[in-house]
């Protein structure tokens, strides 16, 4: 196992990944901007590292910094979370250049992988279903419209290089199919320096489920069930949880052997997500791999009882899995609910503050993944997450009981705090949430209105 | 269900059973002495009522009080918790004279297994073990001298009305008995205004293992394992676990059978433990039944997971456990850390103080049941239990790994802060208790120094 491990990432995950580096006897280097001097992992690491300011390009996202960081403290690893770095092939090649582990997959895989025309291309290959569209970027409006019309309206038109949620637009009409289509080429030129876009058909009622892979060097995979995530506002995830509430364990299962197929046909080596989407018919459709650990990793953790981030170190390190498919089992229900520091009253929008009290809820089977604390200052120049509430109950009845419990009892006071708590338990409350008939249109049917 | 539910305890425990019920949908009453009119728990029920000054007669123990309070609140039901009014058959009756339920065994019951001389004798007829003794109150010095003349030296002398480790005195010569007898009459008659005792064989090299059972009111009982509470301090557990490390599966399965065919003689309802000694040879002697919720009662929890709050609610309110034994699975291993303020530099002084700065230790299988936070100022005029650290793990060695890293984490600041948890640190790293092979004087060795 490695002495030293770096964390390239802030807030909860750098707290949550240096805890399981202390369970485990490695000694953690947390780096940090400028805005982050007072964090809480900043307190918890061995050692901390100023890697720069604010915003994310002269610190979190500076790689000659991490690298340097990583090089002055005798990191023999870097774990780099999710976001940031993370999904950055370039950062894997140099840290694999540089004798560094990158505690993720290969930089080559990575690259193949973080291409969404290349990874459906690979995944066609490994006999994993997509929906009707290309399989590679395309790169002319005349054959881009050409293959709209032939999938038939509504398309989705994404950029090969996005993911996340970002860069991406629905086309319901071949009229507007040109224009939305050059937007596209430019936005992600724009945000991800690749102006390349590929289309598929775009599925208007449907549920996001994602399986959660894991895979040794040595060609042992395994997945550890799966996580529906269809509570969305925008692309992002506000609620999460395993198992997908109504999906068949035999869906899952087969699932679960595709994605185990496909991840050991592509090399991954680490933990990922496949995330898929799954009709009104319970047919699923493979979306995009990620690299990486999830935000969502939690309601996993605790169905399984398995630490991912110990399972990613210990492969990492080179240790072999040590169990199959079989010795995996998931029992109960998790939840996840995201709280973000953001106004729902005003249209969620950003709400840094100073947080003076903040009262984490509690009890048996309810984790609280935070770096909150009384006193602690809300950047705006990062994410808004401040929270994860995660709650298990033998069943999803008891499960939401206990989220709800939760939600209520989280506070986080100060002047121009804001959370989406209060959102999140009408979500909880919501008739289709509750009996698990939702989709990826409940949020916006929730704020405002919707067909049914 | 109940619809109210008044909470008669204080601390970590008031706030832990609040928590289960508001997530079953039942309105909470907190009853709260001057001393704590700013706790966790007042800010959190529903409602709450003042009901006296310390010292805890004139509150906590001060039933008319706390019956007033719930008829003022209309709380169908009372819980107890532990401590002060929980295993008072007085209360019992009490409230079952109001028409209020208590969430504990029947009065009659607890009236008897509170009296350790006829538990003892209830327990020989069940089949229960028991260490040589007296099984009723032996009244005079003549007497008691010539049994504990033929048990053999060394003997213990123990209150009839006593318990949680309190009024008894340890007798390694003969010569030495006629005194102790009367000192312990003496102590038992002031402590707890009875001044009756009885003698049993001490052993000197025991470990202190425990079967939590659960019974309706239909005569169903099951045991939910058993733990192991061997590292006390002058017979205060401060580290608890389950399973019992080194105990074979199937004497704890023995001595869980023996201890459910104890609970349906005895009529026993709600959530209760017998407590045992198991001596070098895994012979196992019982002591007494506890008819109450447990302070440890959360390691059960973690390998169960089972909410054994909800469990009392549930028979108490007349509900059939609806599971059986065969549906009782223990999985992986759970330890708890008691956290007190209390100096172990000064001998484990009280260490009152205020909390200015509180940080819980977090991640993955971590609990911290608390009652603390920022600013608090801790009474003086009750025990010096500030929270529970509770960690799970897939075996004991995952578990210590997490528990020596949570304590770690956890910090409690202020001027005169000071508690027990660099001390269980050092519980964790002795080698004798990482063997898993230390008994009930580990403690006292590791303090004084001992004969290993």
């Amino acid at each position: 196992m490695f002495g030293t491990v770096l964390i390239a990432n802030r807030g909860e995950i750098a707290l949550r990944v240096a805890r399981t580096c202390r369970e485990l006897g490695i000694r953690t280097v947390a780096v940090y901007s400028t805005a982050d001097r007072d964090s809480a992992v900043v307190r918890f690491a061995d050692e901390s590292v100023h890697i720069g300011p604010p915003p994310s390009r002269g610190s979190y996202l500076h790689i000659p910094a991490v690298i340097e960081a990583a090089k002055r403290t005798g990191a023999e690893a870097i774990h780099p979370g999710y976001g940031f770095l993370s999904e950055n092939p370039d950062f894997a090649e140099v840290c694999e250049d540089e004798g560094i582990v990158f505690i993720g997959p290969p930089a080559a895989v990575m690259q193949k992988l973080g291409d969404k025309a290349v990874a459906r291309s690979m995944m066609v290959q490994a006999g994993l279903p997509l929906l009707p569209g290309s399989t590679e970027a395309i790169d002319t409006v005349t054959e881009a419209q050409a293959l709209a019309d032939s999938i038939g309206y509504p398309v989705i038109i994404k950029a090969a290089a996005g993911g996340g949620g970002r860069g991406m637009r629905i086309v319901r009409d071949a009229a507007d199919f040109a224009r939305a289509y050059r937007d596209t080429r430019l936005d992600a030129q724009a945000v991800f320096g690749d102006g390349r876009v590929y289309v598929e058909r775009y599925l208007e009622s449907a549920r996001h489920v994602e399986i959660q892979v894991l895979a040794d060097r040595y060609r042992n995979a395994v997945h550890l069930g799966a996580r529906d995530c269809s509570v969305q506002r925008r692309h992002q995830k506000l609620v999460e949880e395993s198992p997908p509430p109504g999906l068949p364990d035999s869906l899952v299962a087969e699932m679960g052997a595709a994605a185990v197929r496909a991840t050991v046909a592509a090399g991954y080596v680490g933990a990922g997500t496949f995330e898929f989407l799954v009709d009104t018919e319970n047919r699923y459709y493979f979306m995009e791999v990620n690299c990486r650990l999830q935000v969502e990793h939690p309601v996993t953790e605790m169905v399984t009882r398995l630490d991912l981030v110990a399972e990613q170190l210990r492969v990492a390190a080179g240790q072999p899995l040590g169990y199959g498919q079989e010795d995996v089992a998931c029992a109960g229900h998790s939840i996840e609910c995201r709280i973000n520091a953001e106004d729902p009253a005003r249209g969620f929008a950003p709400a840094p503050a100073t947080v003076r009290s903040f009262v984490a809820p509690g009890g048996p089977f309810v984790r609280v993944d935070t770096h909150l604390f009384d006193g602690y200052r809300i950047p705006s120049a990062y994410d808004s997450l401040l929270a994860k509430v995660v709650v298990w109950g033998p069943d999803r009845a008891v499960a939401l009981a206990r989220m709800r419990a939760a939600l209520t009892e989280l506070r986080v006071d100060g002047p121009g705090a804001a959370t989406t708590a209060e959102f999140l338990h009408s979500v909880m409350d919501n008739p289709v949430f509750r009996e698990g008939k939702h989709d990826t249109s409940l949020v916006g049917d929730m704020l405002f209105g919707g067909s049914r």
